[in-house]
């Protein structure tokens, strides 16, 4: 906080030249610039937060400590600990499309066997996200403003239009059929990464009791197959 | 309560002619009975909690003012909320299972769309299901003893059994294959149930807004398309 402060005086000491006028528009960028600075900052509290223990055991107080501020500071930046986690769910649709679509446009293989393990390899190198696209639904869109609903759906719905172009383009998918897939992919890995990681202690019962053997979950080689067989069928 | 403790006092006026012992084990025999009972009636309050507004937002205190019961005395018959609700799921597990297999059995066109349908169906008809489906690796199984988890995980496992096998009877589908049928069912129904209900005001944003057209999400079509597809590439 006090480096901005300082930054700011600067600033605005230097604008003194300028007239009143710029300095309050130039005063307000910096303080704008600021503002998303701090959010960023927050934002990135809650990543190194949630990859290290899951999005559900992260309350606003741990950001709040994680990234240095008082909890009544940090709401001034965002509603909720749900705003927080569902910018973090649209960031993660961001990077996931801006990875995943230049990977199937590269593909030299366009089998179905192989746009699945590209789809299933993308998400399973991205824990948080999967974590965060089973939160989303459930937690995360139910407590924030209905424009922080919008905004999300909007750049999910982007997502979908640009690695469905591509489903298209290699396997002929109509747009009900790319959705579904990506519908499939994203729930059964939110679904999965959940079941895959139920904590130490029961995955430990699950590892010792012989009759629990089947409870334990590979997200990578079920979503894998299971993405296989539904793009074969699909391209037919 | 009332009701309860004047049979007791009758069973116990009775067993009076039965010497000390007969009494004693009767009046375990009653009391057992008689929180059997008291179980029962929580879950059935958690039932019409959990229907009316889904499972996300039902306390335990909710559950003991339904119930007619003090929080603290509830806590002698569950561990938590969370108990509550993975009892109630895997009830939903034999319920579902016990509606399946038959169905399953008795259908005179085995075809892999047909088995789709009814498959998503059943599911579809049962909606507190499909929120447990999706609250249970989240949430439920996280917050309850270790012997809780074991007791659902054997419930889960013993109905995958009987519906794989059905699947391995009608499809030949392998043991591996049947389990991700099953997995892909559950998960997609758990997933898509919770985004088809985003709750009143953004059900209303996703309807008025054309952007968000394709947000809005239908659960039975979509599970039935999804899993058409896939058993017809398995059985193929």
């Amino acid at each position: 906080m006090r480096l901005v402060q300082h930054r700011f005086i600067n600033n605005a000491t230097w604008l003194c030249y300028g007239g009143l006028v710029v300095t309050t528009e130039f005063q307000r960028a910096r303080s704008a610039d600021a503002k998303q600075q701090r959010e960023q900052a927050i934002l990135d509290a809650a990543t190194a937060l949630g990859s290290r223990s899951g999005i559900r055991s992260v309350t606003l107080t741990d950001i709040a400590a994680e990234v240095g501020m008082h909890k009544s500071a940090l709401l001034r930046y965002f509603e909720t600990r749900e705003q927080i986690f569902l910018k973090l769910t649209a960031a993660g649709w961001r990077d996931w499309g801006g990875e995943l679509v230049p990977a199937l446009r590269g593909l030299a293989d366009a089998s179905p066997a192989a746009i699945a393990r590209v789809i299933a390899d993308s998400l399973v190198a991205r824990p948080m996200f999967c974590d965060l696209l089973a939160q989303a639904p459930l937690n995360l869109e139910r407590n924030v403003s209905l424009e922080s609903v919008r905004e999300f759906k909007l750049v999910t719905l982007d997502e979908v239009d640009a690695i469905g172009a591509e489903l298209t383009r290699l396997l002929r998918l109509g747009e009900q059929q790319r959705v579904d897939v990506i519908a499939t992919a994203t729930s059964l890995a939110g679904a999965l990464w959940q079941m895959a990681t139920p904590g130490p202690e029961i995955e430990a019962l699950y590892r010792s009791d012989p009759g629990l053997g089947h409870a334990i979950v590979e997200v990578g080689p079920r979503l894998t197959r299971v993405l296989t067989t539904l793009l074969e069928g699909m391209a037919g």
